[in-house]
């Protein structure tokens, strides 16, 4: 934990400190209740171990800024590039992601002392003659880095724990649940050209700029998201065993891994019952659905005679209705906005490319950090993957 | 080859019965220059033996026209219901796909017997009684299920013999080439809203259906193909080594596959040669590239700091651009137009469970049957095959 | 087929020439009630496509005795040697297994051609003047080999056959079967020192080689197979569920595979049926077993309270008791004999690289050849394969 | 730790009961070294986590003696059945092999809780009136059980550190190493029939019981193991190229898996070098060669003009050199020796059931415990694995 807090700067430098400290702290407060043994694992690929998310943005830090900016910086440790690069082909080889999982060290005691390293350096240099303005969306860029990976360890977390025959308990005060009134709730809009995109001002990603026109055709959408009794009535009207509601991808994804029912959910003594991060409880019906991929998604909304909304009719829509406790899958493939361009060097590699073959969700969870929730937010996963506090929205 | 032609029917029945007769007959056409052997490979998942097109399409007819509209009909061989379904969920179990090429039986000569034995019980359907309007929309279907499986016929059987170690030629006489005059030619488009999607009269798929506005930004978008020689420059400027132009799923593939060039090119002799169906050739470079991924299409469009159109702009500029060569890469994922609804039974398994994951292609092919093409169609396929006949237009 | 026998020759050499005429000849009738279709397909890695076992046979004469000793001789198509290769690394490049089953081409009557021409060629060779006696035991390899693949050839076309849909008859006069009489049938032998291994005169395989001594303790060999009836006692027996009867791998062969039955074995409207050669017939409970592989065989005699003979105790016992229905399973390891030497050469690679992880399988099949066996013949295949003609006799 | 030493019982009760504890206590003892984070991974399917070993053992007493003999006795955690049987199968489900590495609870600390929790009923069980001679041999199976894990538990170790890229050191008093004096050195026995297995008083595996007779050819056999040195010459001489000296599966393994040195070896700036518990350290020519599996010792000895030793020659030469450093691969299948028996039971699964595909290997190794070895023991794995301290010993 940063708990040296910035004096004798100006207002601006003091601010920033404030905020580069809070969110590093909140990654570690995120990890508070893990045993040691919970840093490690990487029950599947998709997961990362809890302790690699904490050494990455770690190394997001030191190498993006830390290095190429202060000269009198030396790196912690030369090994942990290798260990801690994600996916960033610009600054070096890296660690085999079906790896990550298999590596004991560096242990938790050792990222830690790397996180304090890098966090007194960056308090240094944050307060110092070296930060200038160009390097300000570079810090924002690796802060919001952080809060996404903040809420990729609640759910990596969640993942663990969930998948253990032991269902432990991660923390008895956390809460994925808010109840939802049913109701038919469609909101209509008209036809007409519509804008989307990011205009405001502060911190957006390069793939939500470009404020552009599009043209939308009358469309409802749902005041509401579906919810979890909703969903039963799917299952029990047998929805996983009709492939007439279903992709064809999906129809094969159901086939081959036997699919029944949402992630987390399992039939106990008669009842549905569901792993949350408060341990195992009985569904409550009349709270949102949560970790569905998209083939369901898209399976129940057929099933109900409605479809999924395009992101654009969501953005549109966005303000007629309460949103963020689930990410929404929307109908729309991840493309690039019109005149789009990738940055130059590492940091052009964040969203560009990864624009192929997935899927946008719009929104943000209870997952989701403070303050890292945007109605332009595009946030986006491959169509079969589900631990990620994904819900449901119709449209028609 | 069906070769007794109606005699003594309405007009419209006359045209009807030619019609089915002649794009019967292309298949078989198709072929002709095959050995027996050549019917029954499968060498990858995605390609099917000739034969089992035969059977398919055939099978097409028997299963949805004479078996629920002919009360007399009486089905050719019940086992063959198992063998030729390819992937109509509706119309019960079907032979895995890649089992495909494991099956030496029903034998080619018992297909074309099959086909023989479908052909005269259609045309007897055709011209008689029981043919009604409602049959009408069915029979198309039908008939452009069979140009599209012509193809594919031609695609596939490039791959057989294109992956036979002796080359063998397909046919002296086809041409899959034609020269193209290489300039900037760069057309323009002003931003407003256009319209796209079918609006005629006579056939088109449910996919192209729901002609409805879209609005576009400015545009350009390159009045040719890409050429050979142009794509070679890429090769030489070592694209295929330079992330930085790929999706990373793309440089996945490129590692994985160790791919440096177009499908069907070999590096002989210190030369670059393509196989054809004419056989082995050395490569033109004024011709328009062929047999490239979408991975491949989208790193050189990033190389030449261009990008791949939508299939709106596409659309919207056909006018303005011969096509029909090569199929064309865009960069629109496949998804529904607005107020897209799958119809009810089998044929609604046509197109829309399709849509996740594929992309579109517009345009038609050297292999594309006469009078089987619109600048409304999508064409689609997963962003990693490179068997079909694909090119490139360039936009920006 | 090779119809003009020789003339004018020694003794030696006519019935050298016979001899290699009618061996070659048995190739060609095995084949003849083949469709070309079923010439050309691999519904599995193990089984061949008929058409590359009457190619390879052929290789082997051209690139092993006509290649280096007749300096007058023509290959027929130097790609061939790339396609018809097995194993022989000394050999060069060969086509990867699993794309046996994707080529086309060579067609089945330009193999033809192939084995007349070489066929013509040996015969020349073999009676004249470059025929010496040095040659005359790889003369005598190849055509052993050619009687090995002429019982692969029975093995992979009752695969093809029988894993088509249709069930196609291979033909009518052929018989699997024959019934035997259920007894107890225990023979004793006592312990002491027995010599194993080849020591006659004419051909054997370098592993039959080195007679050489063995102690063996007092055991018991049943005089007959195991029947249909009997292992249809341990299926209803619940055998395949109990995982007390299997090896640690078999167990895990019997999951993975959902085994239940022997390879063939239909339960059809009540009953249990097996596709022959002759097509889908009901078991005989009074025929011997066949189609099982090491783990079923071994869980089997487990069940039973007995155990499968080791090959030193089948060879020594073997002159007390009929075989060659059913190659027999044994418990012994295919290991070298003491002494053991592989040649130099390709020759070499024929059986010594083959010595780990593979069974012993001892007698002969219906589907081996006539004058192919011998009471010292070691057959070998890895333990979960099924689709050879191979049966169970007991031991204790 | 059991730390407090049985007093007031029997002689026999008080030599137990100290056997009991000092075997438990060196399970933890291997352990010290380790980091939590040590205990948690699994890097390939055939390592186990450590945490996973300490847990395991401690569930073999609880299962098969406690809950069975103890009627007082109550279960640490009915889960724990769940987490730590291994293949039992009739002890009940198990988490799958490949699951082990995803499991981060139960803690380390849980574990250590878990057994001290056993080791004290077990000491109350040991000293009390419910142990009888029945008991005996159960307990001491438990005890060699345990042994064998701690084996395992220096492999696991060792494969976990050696394939960290931070290398980080286990232990720095533990040497793997002793320098060995190279010279001809081949011992020479006459053919005849010679007795092998168990037949002394004290413990053993039922697959070493059944002393019997068996028949040797003339042999010699060295009397010390392969050097690293030597290994290098074949290294130099391109053995890892040349397949005249490989199994064909052996051949393939090197293939796929670029195999070109033994496990943990480094080619680094030039020189060899080795991970050792100790860290990395230079190849020492002289001390015996380490971890190589069955195909690469199969190939040096061709490459020598040698070649394994069978199981039995080794076992009859065996009082004539001096062995125990290193696993010594044979060239034997495991397989039963005549009359072997498969005990009744969970017991009965320990050997029998493995007797298929595996290779025996002779002798013991540095990682072995004291105590834990004799000239009959029948250690066994499959030919591709080499993360066991296995060595080389030729014959010919």
């Amino acid at each position: 934990m940063i708990d040296s807090y910035p004096t004798k700067v100006s207002d601006d430098q003091a601010r920033r400190a404030v905020r580069f400290a809070e969110i590093r702290n909140h990654s570690v407060e995120i990890c508070e209740p893990l045993e040691i043994e919970d840093y490690v694992v990487q029950p599947i690929v998709d997961v990362s171990p809890p302790k690699w998310h904490l050494g990455h943005t770690t190394w997001f830090f030191e190498t993006f800024i830390l290095v190429p900016s202060d000269p009198n910086y030396e790196v912690f440790d030369a090994h942990y590039n290798f260990v801690f690069n994600s996916y960033y082909e610009t600054a070096g080889a890296r660690v085999i992601r079906t790896d990550r999982g298999n590596l004991s060290r560096p242990s938790v005691s050792d990222i830690y002392k790397y996180r304090k390293y890098v966090d007194e350096k960056m308090q240094d240099f944050l307060q110092g003659d070296l930060m200038d303005e160009s390097i300000g969306s570079l810090l924002e860029l690796g802060l919001n880095h952080e809060q996404q990976h903040q809420e990729l360890l609640l759910a990596d977390i969640k993942y663990i724990l969930g998948h253990n025959p032991l269902f432990p308990v991660y923390k008895k005060e956390i809460s994925e649940q808010i109840e939802i009134e049913i109701g038919t709730g469609m909101i209509g809009f008209s036809a007409g050209i519509y804008e989307i995109g990011f205009a405001g001002e502060g911190f957006c990603f390069d793939n939500e700029l470009g404020r552009h026109k599009a043209y939308l055709n009358d469309f409802e959408i749902s005041n509401r998201l579906v919810a979890n009794g909703e969903y039963l009535e799917f299952m029990a009207a047998k929805g996983y065993s009709d492939f007439r509601h279903w992709h064809a991808e999906g129809w094969d994804w159901v086939r081959q891994n036997k699919a029944k029912s949402p992630l987390y959910w399992h039939f106990v003594d008669g009842k549905w019952m569901q792993y949350t991060l408060n341990g195992l409880q009985e569904i409550n019906p009349d709270e949102p659905l949560c970790h569905i991929n998209f083939f369901e998604a898209s399976a129940y909304a057929s099933w109900k005679g409605k479809r999924l909304p395009t992101e654009a009719e969501w953005e549109v829509a966005s303000g007629h209705f309460d949103w963020g406790r689930r990410w929404e899958w929307t109908n729309s493939a991840y493309l690039p906005y019109p005149g789009f361009k990738k940055e130059a060097g590492a940091v052009g590699e964040y969203n560009g490319k990864f624009m192929v073959n997935q899927t946008v969700l719009r929104g943000a969870s209870v997952a989701t950090p403070k303050g890292h929730s945007r109605n332009t937010y595009r946030n986006f996963f491959p169509t079969d993957l589900k631990w990620q506090f994904t819900g449901i929205r119709l449209a028609k």
